[in-house]
Formats: C-alpha cells, sequence, structure tokens
C-alpha cells in the first residue's frame, strides 16, 4: 500500500469513528494488514483503544495486540480485567508472549500466570528461561510437525487442522515420537507429490539447525546464508523445541547492527529506542565510555608536558598538533571501521590478519604521503605570503610533512589491528570504536611529532 | 547443520573426490542444501569445478552457480561454451540472471545474448533497465499468478505447473487480463479452503505493494514493517512486474547497513568486500575524504595562529589542546551515531528536531560537566604534587573546566543536529561521519578554549 492511499484511508477511518458507524468502521479495519490497523487504533484515546480492540476476535485482537509497541502494550495490560489478559496472551505467537511477559513487572506477572490455562503458562516460563539472545529467547513454539510414516494426504490433513496455530505451515518439521528432529518437508513439497506417497520419501534430512543456546546473531545469519523461512532450534538432546522465522532474522540484525554502530559511536548499546530510554541511564550509557576516553586522553596533557621546552622554544610547533592529531584519529577510525564491518560480514577472519596488515600498511603509507604532501605544501606555499613560521619555513614544512606520513601510517595500522586484536582476546571488535582508536593514536601520535621535530628542527629552532 | 557436522561432512566429500567415488560423491551433494554444495565446489581447482558442476541436472546446476560469489561467476563462465552458458544462464532465477548479466563485460554480454532463447534475453534486458538501488534491480519476474474467477482447485493445478520454475508459490498474485495486480491469496489460504472456492472468495485486496522504481531499502523496510514472505512490484500502470523476496529483504539490509557504518568512517562506501576491492580503487574511496577533512582541519592550525602569542606567554596553554580537542570530538561523535541510527531505524523524525535538541543539550550539559569536574580535579590534585602547572594552577583547572563544559556540550548540540540538517538539505544523515563532526567541533573548540583561558587567566598570566 503506497503512502497516498494510505493518508485517505486513515481518514476515512478517522472520520466513520467519529461518526460512530461501527460497522463500517469494522468492516474496512477487517480487510487490513494487522499492523495498518495496530497502527490507527495506537493513534486514539486509551478508552477507545481497548474498546476498539474488543470489537476484534480474540485472536485478531492477540495479532494487533502484538503490533502494538512495547509501551503501549504494557500500559493496554493494566486496562484489562485479568480473564480478558489471560484470553489475550493465550492467543498471541509464543514467542511475542514470552517477550510480553519478561517485559512486565513481577507484580503483573504474577497476576496473570494462575488465570492462563497450565500449557500456556509452562510454555511462558519455559520460552523465559533462556539467556537474552540466545535461539532460545528468540524462538517460537509454534511450529507444525508430522511423523515420517504418515501419508501426504494424512500430513496435510494434520497441518490443515493445526496451521491457524501455527507461525508458519510452509516449513514442517519432521520429528519421531520422542520429538527427535529428523528432517522437514516443505508445504511446496507436499503439493507437487503425489498424495499417496508418504512423508520419507519427500523428507530432506541434510537440515540446516540450530542449538536453543546458539547466539541470535549467528541464528540469523544461517537463515540469510540458507534463504531460510524458518530454522529449526533443537535442545541438547536434539528435540525440536522452536523455530525462528524469517522476519525474527530482520528483526535480529536490525538489532545487532544498532548495537554495533552504537557501541562505534563510542557509547554502550541502548537496547531501547534513542526517545523511549530515561534520561539518566541515557547518560550512564554515554557517560562511562566518554570518562573512560577522557582519562586515557589526559595521558596527551602527559605527553605534551615532556615537550614543554620544545614549545616554548618554538611556539609554532603547537599550532600543528591539532592538526596532526585529527589526522591520525581520522585515518585511524577509517581504517577501524572497514575492518570491523568486514568481520561482521564475515570477509575477515582472524586467521587472515597478515594480507589485512599489509594492505593497511600500504594504504597507511600511501593515505600518509598525500595528507603530507599537501601539509607541507601548505606551510610552504603560506610563508610565501605572510612570516608565521618564520625563516625556518621549509624546515617546519618538512617535520609536518613527515609527522603526518607516520601518524596516517600509524593510524591505520592501530585501526586495522586494533579489532582483530579485540577477536583474538575474546572481545567484541566492534569495541574498538572511533573515540577509542582516536585516543590510542593521540598520545603517540604527539611523541612521533615532536620526535620528529627535534630530529629536523635540532640546531635551528630547537 | 552445526559446525562439526559440517567438517566432518567436508573430509568425506575430498576423500570421496580424491578417490573417485563419483556416484557416492554425487549421492551425497545432492543430499546436501545447493549452497553447501557450492562451497565445497568453489575450493577445488577450475577444471574440477567445471567438471563436477556438470554432474548436475542444469536446473541444479543453475542453483549452485547462483551461491557461486561474483567473481567466481565471471570466471566459470569463461570456461562454458556458448551453449552452456546459454542452458544455465535459462535455468537461473530471473533477479541471479540479471545480476549476473551486468557484472559481465560488454564483450561477454553480447556473445551471451544471441544465444538465448528470446522471452529469456527480453526479461534479461528488462530487468538489467531498472536504475541501480531500486525495487526494479532488485526483484525477480519469477512470481505465480492466478486469475480471480479460478476455483481453488484449478489455482492448484496451475501453482503445480507452474512451481519448479518460481521462487515463491507461498504467496500467488491474483491478475486481471492486463497484468493488473487485484490482490493475492497465500498458499495456506488456498489449503484451508474447500478446492470447489473461487480466488475471488478468498483474495486479499489490501495488499502491501510497491512500485519498480521505489528505493530498495524503503522496499525492504515494507518485508519488514509487515513480515511478509514477498513483496508485489508494479509498474506506473499498476501492473505486476516483480516481486522482492524475504531474503532479498535481508541482503539489501545487510547492504544498506555496511554503507551506513563505512560512510559513519569517514570513508565512501566500497561496494565490493573489502578485501576483493582493488587496492587503488580503495585509496580513491578512502583518500577523498580523509582529504578533505585535512584541509578543514587545516582551519585549526590557522585559528592556533591567533593565539599564538596567548601560548608563547603560557606555554601551558598549549598541553591541554589535545585533551581539549579530543573531548570535544567524542561526544560529538557520540552524539551524531546515535542520532543517526534513531534515523535509520524511524525512531526520530525532522518534525522532532526540537525535542533532540532539547535533549541532546540537557545530555551535553551533564556529561559536559563530568568531564569538565574531572579535567579540574586532576589539574588541582597534580599540582599538590608537581609544580608542571605553576601558581595560578587553580585557575588552569577552572579554564580547562570550563573549556570542557563548553566543549562537550558544543560538541553534543553540533553532532546531534548534523544529522538532522543534512537530511532537511536531502543529503543523507550518515554522511555526518565521526571524523567529519569531529573536524567541526575541533575549530570552534580552539576558539572556545582559547577565549576561556583569555577571560579566566586576563591580568594572571595572560
Amino acid at each position: 500500500m503506497n503512502h497516498r492511499i494510505e493518508d485517505i484511508e486513515r481518514q476515512r477511518l478517522a472520520a466513520l469513528l467519529k461518526a460512530e458507524k461501527i460497522n463500517d468502521l469494522l468492516a474496512t479495519l477487517k480487510e487490513m494488514p494487522t499492523v495498518e490497523v495496530a497502527d490507527f487504533i495506537s493513534e486514539q484515546d486509551e478508552t477507545t483503544m481497548v474498546w476498539l480492540l474488543s470489537l476484534f476476535e480474540p485472536q485478531q485482537q492477540a495479532f494487533i495486540f502484538t503490533d502494538f509497541d512495547e509501551e503501549l502494550q504494557l500500559k493496554i495490560i493494566k486496562s484489562l480485567d485479568r480473564k480478558e489478559l489471560a484470553i489475550l496472551v493465550t492467543n498471541m505467537h509464543s514467542d511475542e508472549r514470552a517477550d510480553l511477559y519478561q517485559n512486565m513487572s513481577i507484580e503483573d506477572q504474577n497476576n496473570l500466570l494462575p488465570y492462563v490455562p497450565k500449557n500456556i503458562r509452562e510454555n511462558i516460563l519455559q520460552l523465559s528461561s533462556y539467556p537474552e539472545s540466545s535461539a532460545g529467547a528468540s524462538m517460537s513454539s509454534d511450529f507444525a510437525t508430522v511423523t515420517i510414516n504418515m501419508t501426504l494426504k494424512e500430513a496435510l490433513d494434520q497441518i490443515r487442522k493445526d496451521a491457524p496455530t501455527k507461525e508458519t505451515i510452509y516449513y514442517i518439521y519432521v520429528v519421531d515420537e520422542d520429538k527427535k528432529l529428523l528432517g522437514f518437508v516443505t508445504l511446496k513439497g507436499i503439493i507437487l507429490a503425489s498424495p499417496t506417497e508418504t512423508i520419507g520419501n519427500i523428507i530432506h534430512e541434510d537440515i540446516v539447525q540450530c542449538n536453543v543456546y546458539d547466539d541470535q546473531e549467528t541464528v540469523a545469519k544461517q537463515i540469510e546464508k540458507y534463504d531460510l523461512i524458518a530454522i529449526p532450534v533443537v535442545n541438547n538432546e536434539n528435540q525440536l523445541v522452536g523455530i525462528v522465522t524469517h522476519d525474527d532474522a530482520l528483526d535480529i540484525m536490525r538489532e545487532e547492527n544498532t548495537e554495533d554502530i552504537q557501541k562505534f559511536g563510542g557509547s554502550e548499546a541502548f537496547d531501547e529506542p534513542y526517545m523511549d530510554l530515561p534520561f539518566f541511564k541515557m547518560i550512564r550509557k554515554r557517560g562511562g565510555w566518554l570518562t573512560v576516553l577522557f582519562l586515557s586522553e589526559m595521558l596527551t596533557a602527559t605527553a605534551m608536558g615532556y615537550f614543554e621546552k620544545e614549545i616554548a622554544r618554538a611556539v609554532v610547533l603547537a599550532l600543528f598538533v591539532p592538526l596532526i592529531m585529527s589526522s591520525g584519529g581520522n585515518s585511524g577510525s577509517q581504517a577501524a571501521t572497514l575492518i570491523i564491518r568486514a568481520m561482521a560480514l564475515g570477509e575477515i577472519s582472524l586467521k587472515m590478519w597478515w594480507k589485512v596488515l599489509r594492505r593497511e600498511i600500504m594504504s597507511g603509507l600511501v593515505l600518509g604521503s598525500l595528507l603530507g604532501i599537501i601539509g607541507f605544501l601548505r606551510i610552504f606555499l603560506w610563508s610565501r605570503f605572510s612570516d608565521l613560521y618564520g625563516p625556518h619555513y621549509i624546515l617546519i614544512g618538512m617535520t609536518v610533512g613527515f609527522s603526518l606520513l607516520g601518524i596516517v601510517s600509524w593510524g591505520t595500522i592501530i585501526g586495522s589491528m586494533l579489532p582483530l586484536v579485540l577477536k583474538r582476546l575474546g572481545f567484541d571488535p566492534a569495541a574498538s570504536s572511533a573515540p577509542f582508536v582516536a585516543t590510542l593514536v593521540d598520545v603517540t601520535g604527539l611523541i612521533i611529532y615532536f620526535s620528529i621535530a627535534i630530529l629536523i628542527l635540532n640546531g635551528t629552532l630547537l
């Protein structure tokens, strides 16, 4: 649906609601995708929301409710009585239900559990028991299964019966009497074969699967690699306990990318939308890293202290400190980003460190020469028109030029190797953020600059 | 398949190949997912690769070939004669085929076209004609259609017939005689209803769709929002011309995230894996931005030049320049990352600029105070043990402290507002990279620092 139609529809819906033409309104809403219905309902006041929701069948109510954002979900469950809440929760998909449960206050959790059927209660507690960011935490237990001896006709009958409560019936999993996963069949495979064949004839036994404790990012990558609609999740006994679906993979990838980007910007991962995160929680996530970086960056003041005499003798040296430092920082964070991303995409592995280093040393030398030459020319040409840099401007130009070559090369090497080192030590490579790399390069950069200055200017300015 | 099994399987396959047990090898390979087969084949030498590939049915060959990376695909087509190549290309999915075609040299393209059937040739040229990054460029034309008057039995018969060449038969599109899109039905819907009903009875008419010229990122976001297996793509006459599937959405999202991250690190988007990009092409992509930043950063030398007299009089001021600059840069790039990501996720829109600004001014003041106090204490405490900072250390501490407050606030404001301003001007917000923000903040930061220094130290050190 394109945006123009959407706006017109929205106005029409608002008009129907205002005119209290409830039957027309409901008929229109029932034709729309649930996420659009959820959008529309969530724009109303709370009483209207709860009332509109109550007009739908319990199953539809649950789907619409699932499309509300977390905050709104928690608000709405407060307006429902225990019985209504139990019905709603019972009709939700198992993964969404477990998420909701985990977002509820302990008080609300305790209020809810006694009112839902025993099997739902156990399912909620089971799915809530897996560690955060594991396959178990993102999986749904609403998968369709068949057994290997069924004919395709029998299988199809069972799938028809089960379909309304399943997340997908396009992949159907074949399990034995112990629930152990044997393979899978596709609905397409069933449709294409003769109804008298058995599941055993069309089963795919070489199945891509994951363990309930696998990291969710690994799971999303499997779904991506094999172009799956869903991936089965097994426990340590190889029993099928859940599925992670293609739409979960998109959510997981978006979440992981957000974390990487936030870390890379020198902040802890937010875990919540920017606007929703309480102010002081946000300050803690941002302030922590900024403070660590600040404390490390204090070393620059110490390093500069060592060269105080040189600066006093040739103040002109101080003028280029910001330029030199920032060039090292920029080239370092550029290299770090490229390598972190290439690692996340699986283009670079630890084993390739030497290839990467070689390529980055070359890059550093070329980029450093480029900036070094520009820096030298700037000072050389400027000195034709001004005597800001005094009579030794060529030597100063050389100092700045060679320092840039050294610092850009150094920044590039540090920036590219730090993510690999962090990975090797078992840390998240994305923690080698732009600010972190810049800080590392700053201190060493100053030492490089002043050492080259002493070497070149010794006997003239120094 | 978990990694342990994968390795064992790989060794077994290699052993079978070495022992020339071709039937056993082929039997094993045919059970495996094509992407695993492609992995195995791509590890062999070129002659073996082409020979192994030739053992499969044409359809399977095309699927395995599709799973090779771009470089290998281009290498292999050189080893095939024109007829083999034409068969391979004819059997590929339309979107993969068009991608291959676009990656081929003009000479290879001209060699290929006369040998493929007319309808395939037209299809290739059609799909290759859409602008890069548009829905048209990522769509496949292998979708299943039915007409509205068919009974479900007739529809199912047609789907069975069409299935082998279609990317998905789980969503089937309903079109009229002009190919105009009327709606869609799901295979699930067909299976669940009685075979004597008509498509018209179960059609979903309120369909989520996109235009061939829509940006691929928008399309991927629609797939994500509505949890779709595929989204139909129509031309300006509302005729169905293609579908973009859930696995394309994952690829698009990964590609767009990579671009954002690379830009954010202060580099142009690479468009190719890190290791595959030719060295000098990479240098161009990295050197361009580094040079622009370097030229802007030269303003710091100019700014420092204005305060040369102050530095000469109080060299101690120069010692804190790196610390102060980096704090502004760090807080700026932190704020920029958070805002860019929140915009990409749709959490923040331009309309909310004032809310964001208010929140960031508060953040800047709190974070700035934090660093300012630490900075002051560092100088204050250090001076108990050393007289590096001379008798006016309290005034110097105050200069540094207030400068940090000012610069961190300023960095935070610039960092958070720049992405919004770029967006408003029609640029990509991700272009407000960490280095770009740092550079902007550096020059202004120096001016803030020295102005505060003159204010506080006037009459003592200055």
